[in-house]
Parts: structure tokens; C-alpha cells; sequence
């Protein structure tokens, strides 16, 4: 994909993705990665990488992944039904995490995904998995 | 517990928490409430309360309940193990919404919570549970 | 529900349901609890109840209760897409658990539940979610 | 590990494990391998192979990579605090499927693991996650 394509898709990903400041790193119909520069304002009270910013990158990543289109045009978005991460490691402002997600299963309708949450030096941070299902075309909703 | 004492908690919970807006609405031993008014940077590509949002509250509210002190002083911080969420109502900006969360299951270190997001009208948006360690006291660290 | 209705339900839920030894002790719209009398066989190698027998108890509840029916003849079945499972306590053969399940979701074709399963006593074991698909009509099927 | 080694481990998994007809396929460091050839009796009431037989094998084969030792002298149990399971396709009687397992974390006392349930054809029948605790040596309980 050229990286013209890859930022018109990410430009459709609005709202708390872009709030967060995540960037779409890999879109490719085997593989998406999210990519965060970690800042203070994403830790915990122990100042650790809070586990709701990275259930949101796996989220992001697992649902991108399951609605791959090579366009953005037919871009379809996710909902998530069900997803479950596991935490293994603190990560610290400073550091750049990935999330990376493949997708496991695709049916008509519902998908299945799991996610690995990297630090820079490729040390596992957080796994997860979960059950999606394809919506709306992206380019029909606001 | 006093409005006082509530609000010494509160200020203790610093990072992504406060970022995100969410406030502390109950925190009593036997239960944490969690409260967030839903903006448009909360929202997902679809103009939905974002997965990770609701994970984010969810999983601060569940790690309070179980490391429950009555003083900010002896507040110990949770450490997230493995989190689970099922996804079961759309949520949209505009509304505010509340994470209850119940401790299930208190060891020496361990704890199990569950916790149900709800909407004003308290329509069930999203339901999880956890398995958490209690870590280091609040107040020793940064 | 009278209990010959409850009898012919119990009747249609073949295989391992009935391999285990697990009964329907409760069919109801609202909940539906399957007991098991715990027997040396159902324990893991640490002489306690093992965690697939558990997950199995909870995963036939829950699949039930989002599946309910006045009458065997028009029970669907229900095929589940996602379930957690935390583990809070042993228990020990002897014992008569029961896992009991409430239904927090209905789609059209998804529905969601949580289950608690719970010693004579009752003391909470387990406590679980899952994601279900509503099937075919039972009856239909082999 | 010598054949002798393996056989050794798999007399120290009793009670259900045995049950249910399953084998220690393959006991490694690095990846533990559960088989178990599908009778009817390991069916659910559509003829597909249970969810709570899935979960079985799953949870056996995650918590045997995570307490992994060359002797069977010191092999510690596993405690399951947590488990998620997602099913991605059905398998029937007369199959023979393959529990894969991977630790993903290890640490002083927990293990985090994954596990993917293949047919023999490889396909994925189901994928899951869970979180353990290591307990007692083997040889210390009955």
C-alpha cells in the first residue's frame, strides 16, 4: 500500500485514535500496526503506560485488521463484541509501543483477532485478543 | 466516606484518568462508581463511545474497588493482571456514563473484580471483570 | 415451568452435558443453573475441580439461558464465540456446584451473559462472560 | 525429553485430564502440545465438539508450559486465575485435535500463556489466553 493510501485511511480513523495521538504505522490485509510515542498524559498513577491506552491501541489495531480494504473508499468499520488482554509488562513515557494484530478467523460477518503490544526493544508489553464484527462502510457514517 | 476524603483519593489518581476527564463519583468498600461526560474526543471512527474508553473506565474502576482504603494515605495502587470486556451498547457524546465496579474475590494480593458500564437511563453499555495484584502504596510513588 | 417440561429440555442437551453428569436444575427466562455432583473424575491433578469442567458448566448455562424456551420443541441452540473464565476458589469432590447464569444482552442473533458458579455453601468458585450466537432449532439437529 | 520422561510427566496429570482420553503429545520448554481424539462423548447437543472440552485442553496444555521441568520430580501445578477462549470453527467425532500451547510471561509466580486448538488438517478451531499461578510441587500432593 503506498503511503498516500495508508493516510487517507488513517485520516478516517477519527476521534479518541487521533485524540490519543496513535498513528497508523502497517496496514496491509495480513498485518495492522498502531504506533504511540508514549507521553505522561498516558500513564497510570504509577506512572506506567495505563492499561486503557493499550486495550484502545489493541482495540484499534485488532478491528483495522479484521476490515482491511485496499481503499479507504470501501472501508468498512469494526465492532467490537467481545475483547480480553492480558498485561505482562509496564512500559514508561519516553518509549514508542506497536501494537500489532492479526487476524485469526474471518467469517461473513464476525471476525476474530489477536493483538501484541510491543515496546521499541520488542519486549512484549500486553497480548489480547477479541471478537468483532463488520459494520457500516466508514465513508456513509459522519 | 466524606466529600473531602473523596476528593484526596481522587487527586491521587493522576495520569490518563484526569486526561480522559473521568471522575471519581463513589469510592465505599464495597463499591467504586467511575463517571465520565462523553465528548466528542471520546467517540470512535463511527461517532461511538470508543472501546478503549470504556476499557479505560472500567479497568480504573475495578482496580479501586479493590485496593479500597479509607485514606488517600494507605492507598496501595492496582496492578492490572488480565482484563476481559463484552460489548453490548452503543454510547454517544452528550451522555454521561458510570463504570460500577464490585470486587468478587479478595486474596493477599490478588483480587477479581467485575464491573457494568452504564448510561444515564442505565442501559447496560458494556460489562467486564478483571484479575488484579495490589502493588506499591500510592504515596510512595511519584 | 412445570418439571416434565424441564425433563424434556434436560433430555435434548446431549453429549458431554450428560457425560460430565450435570443437571438442569433451573430453566427459566430470566436465569438458568445446572448443578454437578463433583466426583474424583472432575478433579484436576491437584485433587480440585478442574477448570474445564468449571468452564464447561458455565459455558452450557449461559448458552441456555440466551437460548430459553417454554418448550423443548422450539429450542434453539446456542454456539458460543468468546468466554472468560476467573477462577476464585477450589472445590473438592463431594461437593455439589451450580453454575448460574443470567442473560445481560439479547440481539437479534447475539446474545450475551455472565455466570457465577457457586459451592453448597455458596461460595463464589468462578465467575464468567461470554458471547453467544444463537443456532439452529435443537430439533432440527442429529 | 526421552519418551520415558514424557510418559512420566503425563501419569503425574490425573483426574479429568485422563477422563477425558486426552495424551501429552509433546512437553517442552518452549511449547506444550495436548491431543485428543474426539469421541461422541466429547460432542455438545449440535454433534460439535464441546466448548468445555475446548476449554479443557486449552487450560491443561497452558498450564503445563508454564510450569515445564525436565523431571517429573519437580514439576510444580498450575493454578488457572484466568482464561479467555475465542471458537472460531466447529470439529466433530472421529477428529483428532491438538491443544498448542506458549508461554508468553513468566514470572517469579505468574505465568501468562496462549494456546491455539488446531484439527488435523491445521485448521483453528480455537484460540485463548489465560493467566496462572505456579503451586505446590506434584510429587508433594496425593
Amino acid at each position: 500500500m503506498s503511503d498516500d493510501s495508508k493516510a487517507q485511511i488513517e485520516s478516517t480513523i477519527t476521534g479518541f485514535f487521533q485524540d490519543l495521538g496513535a498513528k497508523l504505522d502497517t496496514y496491509a490485509e495480513d498485518q495492522v500496526v498502531i504506533a504511540l510515542d508514549l507521553l505522561p498524559r498516558h500513564m497510570n498513577n504509577a506512572s506506567q503506560m495505563h492499561g486503557g491506552v493499550m486495550a484502545t491501541l489493541m482495540d484499534a489495531a485488532m478491528g483495522l485488521c479484521g476490515t482491511y480494504s485496499p481503499t479507504a473508499e470501501d472501508r468498512q468499520v469494526a465492532i467490537t463484541l467481545s475483547m480480553n488482554v492480558n498485561f505482562t509488562s509496564p512500559a514508561v513515557a519516553g518509549q514508542r509501543v506497536r501494537a500489532v494484530a492479526r487476524c485469526r478467523s474471518k467469517g461473513h460477518k464476525i471476525f476474530m483477532a489477536t493483538c501484541d503490544l510491543l515496546d521499541e526493544q520488542g519486549k512484549l508489553i500486553a497480548f489480547g485478543e477479541g471478537v468483532f464484527k463488520r459494520g457500516a462502510l466508514r465513508r456513509e457514517l459522519p
